[in-house]
C-alpha cells in the first residue's frame, strides 16, 4: 500500500503517470537486445522465486478464504508451479520473437522525388484493468516490454500481494537490462476510485485495456477519456449450411460448443439450414445432450428434435433438456453446457441474425458451397469469420500471433486477439535530397 | 429545413441513423463496379449541373454577405467552375483507384491447419462535422462511396444550400449506380445541438471526423461516445543539424515556411544547431524577411542576428521583425508569415524541444549525418517525421494515398494523412477443413 508520505490518491497517480511518460521515452528506443535481455532475466526470476512468489500468493489466498471465495473465482487466484513456469516460457517466447518496433514498411518515391514509408512504434503509456488472475501482470508486463511501451496495471485487489511480487520481478528485470525499472508499474492501492481517475488521465494514458466482467467493461468504456480495446462478450455463432458435410459438422460443432465451456470463443448458438435439419440435428443432439448440453430451440427445431431423438434411442428423462428459446437465448453469452439452436431459411436469413445478434466476436459457416463461404466471410461483420473450423480457434497463439492482451470486438485500431502489434502505431517517414513542395 | 413532419431534432437523427445502418450493410456488399460507376456519375452530374449548384451557392453567398461575413471566411464558402472541375477529376481519380475492400493479407497456414490471413472492411458509418468549405461535401461523399461506408454530413450553416444541393447530386449518382441513396446524408438543419446529439450516438456511428478550427474538434474530442478520427493544429518544426548541406536547408526552409502560410503542414518553428548559426541562419533571415516574414528568436539567435543582417545589406529598419520569442511562441501554430527560431546545442535537445512543444503533426531534419537521422526518425513521436525536405509535403495526394478526409494528430488506428484506408478495419478470416481444437 501507498506509504504515509503519499498523502492522496490523486498524488499517487499523478506520481506514476509521469514516471511512465519518462519510462516510455525510454522504452521507445530502447535496442531490441535490451528488452529481449529483460524478458529472459523476468523468465529465470519467476523460475528462482517461485517460493517468495507463492508466499505472497498465500497471502491472497488466506484472506480470500477469510472473506469466504470459493469457486472459480477463488481456483483463478491461485499461482503454481506450473502456472509460473507457463509464464516463464511466454517469456522466452517474446524474447526470441523479432522485434517489431522500428520496422519500416511499403517506402516508395513519390512523384516528387520524396520516399515515403511507414514505421512501427510504440503507442505511448497503456492502462491495464484486470481482475483476478495474477498472471496477467505477467502477460501484460512481457507484452509492454517487447512492444516498448510503459504500463500501469490495476488488478484486483484480491490478488494484491501476488501482483506486487511479480511487479517487483519484472522491474528487477528491467533494471538488470539498463531499461528503467518503472517501465512497468502498479496501481499500489485498492482504493476503487483510482480507475476512475487512471480512465480520465490522457495526460498520461494513451490506451485502455480492460479485462475482466461485462459491466467493469462497458462502464470503462462508457467513462473513459482515453482511447479502450475492449472485448465485451464472445456469443459466437456456428451456421451448418445447406451443402456442410455432416460428418465435418458434427465433429466441428461438438468442438466448439464442448471442448471447452467457459472460453469467449466457445459457440454459444447454432444455426442450421432448413434442409440439412433432418440430416444433421437430432445426431448432433444426441452427442450434445450426451454430454449433459441443454439445447434452447426454436419452435421448428424443438419439434423436429422432439419427434427424432426417441426414434435414435434417446431417453425420454434426457429430452427435459430441449427447451424453448426465448429472445433473450439469441443475446446470450452462456459460458456454460447450454447452446441456442435455430433453423434458418437461407444464407440471408443467417448471415442477418448473425449480424444482429452475435457480439462480433467469432462466427462460423460450415459449407461446401464456394458462393455461400465467399458471402458469409464478407457480409458477417465480426472480428473473426470462420469457414469449416471451430470457433474455439479464435486466440492469439492458434492465429499465430503470439501472447494476446485480449481480444478485440471493436473495428477501430485493433480487430481481434491483441498481441504485440495492437500495441503499436504506424508513423509516416519521409526521405528526401532536398525536394521541395511547389 | 426539416419539414413540418419532423417534429424533433431526436427523431431527425434517429431517422438519418437508422437509414446509415441499412444503407451501410448493402454499401459493405457492393461491387467494386457498381461503387466507381456511381462515383464516375457523380463526376459528370457536378460538371453538367454547374449552373444549379453555382446558383444554390449564390444563395448562400448572399446570406453571408448579409451577415457581414468577408475575406478568407467568405472566400472559402464560393463554389465556382474551378472547384467543381476539381472535385469532379478527384472523383474520376477515385473511380479507378484499385478497390482495397475485401482484400485478404498475409494468409497463412497454422500448426493446426487452418488458414489465417485479414480482410479489408468498412467501418460502417461515419459521422462528419466541417465548417465552410462546401466542397468538402464531395471530398467526404466519395470516399465514403470508395470505402463502402454510410456517411452523415453537418456542415456550416453559412454552406446550407451549397452542401444541400451537391448531397442531392450524390445520392442521385448512388441510385444510378443502384446503390442506397441514404449511403450518403446530411442534417437537414443548422440547429446547433445537431453535433452534441450525433458523437453521443454510438449505436448509430462507428467514428466521427471533425473537420475545422481546434475549439470544435477540442470540443468534440471531449464529448463524444464515438471514436474522433482528429486533427487538431500543425506545429511543425524544421532542424538544421550541425551537419546540415547549408545550400539545401535555405531551399527547404524557404518553402516550407514561405511557400503557402495556411496549410497545417507550413513549418512554423526553426530550430538550428549553434555549430550552423554563423553559416545558415543570417542568409535564411535575410531572405525571409524580404518576404515580409517575421522572427520570434531565442536570445541567442536574436543576438546573432541583429548583429549579422545589417553586414548582409539588410537595411535598419527591416529588423524590427526580428522579436523575441516567448515561451507561448515554442507552442504557436501561425498560420501566417510569423516563424519562431530557437538554437540548440546538440540534437538531443531538438528532439526533447519538438517532443515537448510539437503537435505531432510533421517535423523535418535537415542533416547529412546518418546516425542523426536515424534516431530523430525513430525518437521524434509525430505523425509524419521528414529527412532533407519541406514539411508541406505532409499530404494524402503527395504520399501517393490520394485525396484525404483528413490528418490525424492521433496514435491510434489512423495517423497522418487519412484516406480511403483511414475509413476500413481489418478483420480476421479463418479458413479450415473441419479442423477442431485439441
Amino acid at each position: 500500500m501507498r506509504g504515509m508520505n503519499t498523502p492522496t490518491l490523486e498524488d499517487h497517480l499523478r506520481d506514476l503517470g509521469l514516471a511512465a511518460r519518462a519510462a516510455s521515452a525510454l522504452m521507445a528506443r530502447a535496442s531490441a537486445e535490451q528488452k529481449s535481455r529483460a524478458l529472459v532475466h523476468l523468465a529465470r526470476l519467476l523460475i528462482e522465486q517461485e517460493a517468495a512468489l507463492l508466499q505472497a500468493n498465500q497471502q491472497d489466498l488466506d484472506q480470500a478464504r477469510s472473506k469466504g471465495l470459493s469457486g472459480p473465482l477463488f481456483d483463478r487466484l491461485v499461482l503454481d508451479h506450473k502456472t509460473l513456469v507457463t509464464c516463464a516460457r511466454g517469456c522466452e517466447q517474446l524474447a526470441m520473437s523479432p522485434d517489431l518496433i522500428g520496422e519500416i514498411s511499403g517506402l516508395t518515391q513519390q512523384p516528387s522525388g520524396i520516399r515515403v514509408g511507414q514505421m512501427r512504434v510504440p503507442i505511448g503509456v497503456f492502462a491495464m484493468i484486470f481482475e483476478s488472475r495474477p498472471n496477467v501482470t505477467i502477460e501484460a508486463a512481457s507484452l509492454s516490454i517487447k512492444s516498448g511501451n510503459a504500463c500501469i496495471l490495476r488488478g484486483g485487489s484480491e490478488a494484491f500481494e501476488s501482483n506486487k511480487a511479480l511487479t517487483a520481478l519484472v522491474q528487477e528485470a528491467l533494471l538488470a537490462a539498463g531499461l528503467p525499472p518503472l517501465a512497468v508499474q502498479r496501481v499500489d492501492t485498492t482504493e476503487r476510485q483510482a480507475v476512475g481517475l487512471l480512465i480520465a488521465s490522457p495526460q498520461w494514458i494513451d490506451l485502455v485495456i480492460p479485462r475482466g466482467g461485462k459491466g467493469l467493461i462497458e462502464r470503462i468504456s462508457k467513462e473513459s477519456k482515453v482511447p479502450v480495446i475492449k472485448h465485451l462478450d464472445g456469443n459466437c455463432h456456428t451456421y451448418v449450411d445447406a451443402s456442410a458435410d455432416v460428418a465435418m459438422a458434427l465433429k466441428v460443432v461438438d468442438n466448439a460448443k464442448t471442448q471447452k465451456y467457459s472460453p469467449c470463443n466457445a459457440t454459444e448458438s447454432l444455426l442450421v439450414h432448413e434442409a440439412v435439419i433432418e440430416a444433421f440435428l437430432p445426431e448432433m443432439a444426441k452427442r450434445l445432450l450426451a454430454k449433459g448440453v441443454e439445447l434452447r430451440c426454436c419452435e421448428h427445431t424443438l419439434g423436429v428434435l422432439q419427434d427424432a431423438l426417441p426414434k435414435l434411442g434417446v431417453a425420454e428423462g434426457a429430452l427435459g433438456a430441449l427447451k424453448l428459446a426465448t429472445e433473450q437465448d439469441w443475446y446470450e453469452e452462456y459460458l456454460a453446457p447450454i447452446l441456442s439452436v435455430k433453423a434458418v431459411a437461407h444464407l440471408d436469413e443467417a448471415i442477418e441474425h448473425i449480424n444482429h445478434y452475435s457480439s462480433h466476436h467469432t462466427d462460423a459457416i460450415l459449407s461446401e458451397n464456394h458462393s455461400h463461404v465467399q458471402r458469409f466471410l464478407r457480409e458477417v461483420d465480426s472480428a473473426s469469420v470462420m469457414v469449416n473450423t471451430s470457433t474455439r480457434f479464435a486466440d492469439g497463439f492458434e492465429y499465430g500471433l503470439g501472447a494476446e492482451i485480449g481480444i478485440s470486438t471493436d473495428k477501430f485500431h485493433a480487430r481481434g486477439p491483441v498481441g504485440v502489434l495492437g500495441l503499436t502505431s504506424l508513423k509516416y517517414v519521409v526521405l528526401g535530397q532536398g525536394e521541395v513542395r511547389t
